[in-house]
């Protein structure tokens, strides 16, 4: 079942310490299967040098267990949320990637400060405001997911145009269109995380970049006029 | 004799090099079979990359050794305070690992500043105070395991909840309820260490984390309703 | 057709992730033929671990394709512009490396703070100005190559003294007699910027070094009378 | 000729990239016989993974070179300067490792803020003042190793205590009794340098250790009551 599906997820979860962005066993990917609603996610609390292919969980967009032995991660409920919220993703991670995690205990957004940003982020990778003490001793992983997406909401950014976010006090999540390209922007938001902390170490006062420069790369590598890669039409 | 122990405890050594938290020999790890009252130690000054089963010490909790050819590490009478004092834990850690070293000599304790610390620490990771003149040339090793055991005592700090310390001017030193374990919990402090690091110097003020969020956290992966990992009961 | 020339530039490229300077495929090299006015780059989006020598593209000065299935980088037009701009050129290097992308980011050049900067690059390693609305929405790429021979020219920098400079916002380029060369140069600049940045971090007053000693190394390794390495003449 | 010290000598040089303490040829080991007043030394701008043993220079304490076809490292002249006014020593390394050479650069001394400090380092890592005009276009590396001993001998400093030292707007220099031993204390003093740089950063005011505190650690490990290692006698 899903097996393909659970091939990418797999591949997805083992690139975690492969690209060093996990410490132990802090962070999970998952994928779905937007057809037949399915989400394929990695058991709660197994090592990485340890997971199979079959020891991934399968559970439907209401958290109920399709298949599987193990638990599932216990950030379930968070990615199910973030699934239903954004319909155009199709996979998505989450980890305590040192750099980013940073940011999202200082309570800050990452601001775009250059190309190598607005190459995967539209703009600021924004933080979440904390989350309020019945929210964190109610239904707290569902209402994690809650809080992201009203920050999206809210703020009216489009998580396609920015495929990450720092929970306060907590870590990143990062998404794409498949497990493949979340794992891709969890790789890229804790690269962006690190560069952008030592910019602000030497000039306090840099902000935001230009947002003509922004547009330049933003859409150099994305939508339909995009040319960089081998995909994309020949424009030089 | 020990043989289990003194597998766990080499093991337990053996990762320090691994998970890159030691330069030379600067490290050490013990464990303790709490029937017999004997604890098993890395000897002192030993390279890991030429560490034996049978080169670890075995002394008891007065500090006579009981089995070895090999001094015990310098450091073993800190170790054997700590066992005495706190009874629930069976293995400790000794680093100079350098973010916890560096809170450690700056005299400072690691606040807890999000989810990453409130996972394993329940509150502050604290420092020592300043170890006295008459402390530090009489039973230095003996005093260093005693400020600690104070530091916990006067400020309440139940040392299964926080496993771990910084030595003021000196280095961490943790714990937890096997070798194993305690080498899990180094391992956490150093990351804890370096994000905490990176945070304040985003921003200054970030001070403690919510209090309902640092119990969360705590509690989702410690104590009877923990729900964390494959041995815990589902609870989604 | 230029097997020899491809060689080194691929052997360069492949260097990149071997001295950890990129991530995904952040990164291109070329190297140009004089003679025949022909230059080899990597191929657009490409990872490096399947990057084969008959990937790499063979353009002309103008941008032409003349050899290669695959599109060049898209940062093909900046290379072209400083080929034809700086005739003592013959390999160039652009990545994001994390430290000189956080000085550009910053929007400051990194001032010669000590020998290892003098051993390489001849003065400061200078940031290009912001480029303007109409820049970015026209010529993009031929533009950023603009704003680095600009900034040579008008601050009248020898790009043979100083073989690298900082992109506004954007990231480094750096160059040499060859692609090996140039790789070398662009490897010294993150590093160079590593330690100016750590250094600045503990003396915001450093400023820039003696005026003596920046000559005296930077003419040890460089120019008539170096002494340096095995192919200069000896002078203890 | 010298084969064992020669043997010693290549050992320590390639240690250098083992301990990533060098980019490129970036660093320089040396060793001397006392008895034959014979020096072994790195030759110049050799790759460490191309370095044989018979590569290495023989040199007399004027410089003349004994033997070997490759001319010897460009700070030949500073090596043997340490070695005629410091005659307890037996090993020079010169690196320009990171962060040691980050605090050379912020023209600062490294003070004892710890007890990885005073395991090794009995006070602060000083720092030289900056060489004159005539210091530099004169006798260039001499003079270096002129003001390494100024320091030493203005400061009232004893080489054996504090076995390293930091060139103003260069990098370290760190000895030994040996090669090897000089290659131990450079890595140590990297790493020093990386933890004060790291607890300056938490806490500007920590300034210099207790004095008692740096004494009981650097006698537990140096001179005729040392308990530390195998080598010293049992005292816990």
């Amino acid at each position: 079942m899903l097996k393909q599906l659970k091939q990418e997820v797999l591949e997805a979860n083992l690139d975690l310490p492969k690209h060093k962005m996990v410490t132990f066993t802090w962070g999970n990917v998952s994928g779905i299967d937007r057809e037949r609603g399915l989400v394929v996610i990695k058991p709660s609390g197994v090592p990485y040098e340890e997971l199979k292919r079959d020891d991934l969980v399968v559970v439907d967009l209401e958290g109920n267990k399709v298949e599987g032995s193990l638990k599932p991660s216990s950030d379930t409920t968070t990615h199910l949320a973030l699934y239903k919220a954004f319909p155009a993703i199709g996979g998505i991670v989450h980890t305590h990637s040192p750099w980013a995690t940073s940011w999202a205990q200082a309570g800050m957004g990452i601001p775009a400060m250059g190309t190598t940003h607005a190459d995967y982020f539209y703009g600021e990778v924004p933080c979440t405001r904390p989350m309020t003490e019945a929210e964190i001793k109610g239904a707290y992983e569902l209402e994690t997911g809650n809080v992201i997406i009203e920050t999206f909401r809210s703020r009216g950014i489009d998580p396609a145009m920015v495929p990450g976010v720092l929970v306060h006090a907590h870590a990143p999540f990062a998404w794409g269109k498949d497990a493949h390209e979340a794992l891709h922007n969890a790789v890229v938001l804790e690269e962006v995380a690190k560069i952008g902390h030592r910019t602000v170490r030497l000039n306090q006062e840099v902000g935001a970049m230009d947002g003509t420069l922004l547009d330049k790369h933003f859409l150099r590598k994305h939508g339909a006029n995009a040319y960089y890669g081998q995909s994309n039409p020949e424009q030089q």
